[in-house]
């Protein structure tokens, strides 16, 4: 536990009781093992043309066989990682394996980017226009190569990581439809993946080079993208961090805000900035009181920042993966910085995720409740939803309570 | 009204009263003339720069500026029609000139595509991506050349359309991100506005061209896109209309189909076919019957044709053009059918629409409704919600009730 915590020790210590009373690590250790993983193990695999089916219906029924690059890189690194992390399960490595084989023979164009997606025999769908296929394609060669080292591993990862940062200032390319110059505004998404991404690759690029990097990325985030009068990060600005009076620029999306937190988080541990930390714990508290629906609870999708109507139809919706990473990222918040508003927000977060989300009856998790908390779709996978936020959070929950109890 | 309404007299006759005791073409002609039209021309008209303000509150003030030129064409259209079929007020040839003035100025790039978005001072925010900004541009000039004739009015929808014409197969031109060849759909939304366009410019194209063009869009819609085996109009299918298993290929737009049923019917009434006319009525009735809500009331915005989670996380809510397109359909399908379902439906559908969307406190209609009918955003109108269906559905059911009650 961090120094801050021993503070108003007495509010504390009544705090503290739930935490013992719960016990946290076991009960998301077990959600992982017992039930998120066996489900994607059991439902997901493509026997006959390799990578993984996605779209399963409540029950884990296939219900379409598109294959979305996405989602096969996060599978990949998935099953990897929790090898690596977990336990050297050799149907872990195998499924990791099954995955990269597929997207190592399809998945890329003749200059090396990534495509959107693939029918189920790996023929091309949708052009490489979105460069989150490449960094989630990076991610998957990196764990992959942790857990079965292979020159051509690294290579595919480091290449697509170059890429990347190649195409980053204007990634959309051919297809971006902004006219230039009018308003150009830049985009949260890259920044915030980099951030995620660049310590991920970082046995491949050596710490000199994730060092170098790191500076830029939180440069980015937490000066150009937080605005300091509303305490909350925008999803597009000017080049120089200045507001934009437009859908865009208005726009929040408090999950994806939080998510960049822990992620902030873990670069402020690994750079020993207890100040960073604490303004990312601040940051991530002031967006959760900002994005919780006070009537129904749970935190919206998509939010505008002076109260105008947003162009998202889906803005009042509850998604896992917004529930999910604040889960890390309260956890984390209270790990590093003892601050009791994180602990009681775990609580209450923890508190409306597995009771709406959770599916008692089929396992793993929903992915979309209407603002009331009831499913909006039956399915456990589809195009956006893959073995991804729910694993990655029930591990990176399970272990900072580890921590944080030890 | 039509000869097959004399049949099942008793029955009708019963089912007759309720227009009777409900003066369905005053209540619609009143709404229009008091309510709707009155309030755009309150609050959308940007006298600084030209052209209009679309994004408006619940209270009609304005929210955001950009302007859409699927939105600044529709109401050029609107007011243009509205002037040559219902009362030649100069307000109104004023508000449409106002609106053209600026299309004409700042819409087009030098290809003499149409822009998607602007500034409100008129600079270009968003290529000339989308085929429908053209679309109803040339309807907004065709229309505005009637109450203004002026060469340079038929030059721009003369041009427009024939630019239309030669980029419709391909319209995404450089913006297509499907990868060529491999499942190669085609979608709905093209030949359903052509269709009404094709009519909107008969004024310029002269019948010869429009009866020309007419039995092929027909035969796109009613045999291309309808699926006899299911009884409805699929988004997107193969260049033979065969289904393609996939997120696109299994998707429903009840709404779209049904809207178009009302063009084939004035395209049937136009051509004399009553069995095209019986067709159209059949699919409006069946898809309405599929469409709609049986739990919470209203039609749903999308659909999967085999029941699996669609892709739309807007999917379970209620549109109000959706339900105004719907009203059209119906009234003109009892006029020109006789058909006693179409009535029934109508009563009920009116019903849902009137206490649903109707804003009694502010005046004109909200446009996004959660699946229990309730506002899900408080706007009068938006990126996508302008003056054009609630007045041209007013329109419309108002003119059609004068002719049944004849």
């Amino acid at each position: 536990m961090a120094a801050d915590a021993q503070q108003n020790s007495q509010e504390q210590e009544v705090i503290m009781k739930a935490p013992l009373l719960n016990n946290y690590a076991e009960q998301y250790r077990r959600e992982l093992l017992n039930n998120v993983l066996p489900f994607w193990l059991r439902h997901s695999k493509d026997e006959k043309n390799g990578g993984y089916f996605t779209c399963l219906e409540r029950d884990g029924r296939v219900f379409d066989t598109d294959k979305f690059i996405w989602l096969q890189g996060r599978e990949v690194w998935c099953f990897s990682y929790m090898y690596n992390m977990v336990s050297p399960k050799e149907e872990w490595r195998q499924m990791a394996l099954h995955g990269a084989g597929f997207l190592e023979k399809y998945g890329r164009d003749a200059n090396g980017n990534w495509y959107f997606s693939l029918t189920a025999e790996g023929r091309p769908l949708t052009q490489a226009h979105n460069i989150f296929s490449d960094c989630f394609a990076a991610m998957a060669f990196a764990a992959l190569d942790k857990i079965a080292p292979e020159d051509r591993y690294k290579e595919i990862a480091v290449n697509t990581f170059n890429n990347i940062l190649q195409r980053k200032d204007n990634w959309k390319g051919i297809y971006n439809k902004t006219y230039p110059g009018t308003r150009p505004l830049k985009g949260f998404s890259l920044p915030m993946i980099l951030c995620n991404l660049s310590i991920e690759l970082e046995h491949l690029l050596g710490a000199q080079q994730v060092d170098a990097l790191v500076p830029d990325v939180i440069h980015e985030v937490m000066d150009v993208f937080y605005q300091p009068n509303h305490g909350l990060i925008l999803e597009n600005v000017y080049p120089d961090g200045s507001f934009s009076n437009s859908f865009e620029g208005r726009l929040l999306n408090p999950g994806h805000a939080i998510e960049a937190m822990w992620f902030i988080m873990d670069l402020g541990k690994r750079r020993q900035d207890p100040a960073l930390i604490r303004k990312a714990c601040d940051i991530l508290l002031h967006t959760l009181e900002y994005g919780w629906d006070k009537e129904h609870g749970g935190i919206f999708y998509f939010m505008d920042i002076l109260g105008h109507p947003p162009q998202q139809l889906e803005w009042d919706q509850k998604l896992w993966w917004v529930h999910m990473e604040t889960l890390v990222a309260l956890a984390k918040g209270y790990e590093l910085t003892g601050e009791v508003r994180c602990l009681q927000w775990f609580e209450k977060v923890h508190q409306y995720t597995w009771s709406h989300f959770r599916d008692e009856q089929y396992g793993e998790w929903y992915g979309y409740l209407n603002r009331k908390g009831e499913p909006l779709l039956s399915l456990k996978g589809g195009k956006w939803k893959g073995c991804f936020h729910v694993p990655r959070a029930l591990y990176q929950v399970w272990k900072t309570w580890d921590r944080i109890m030890e």
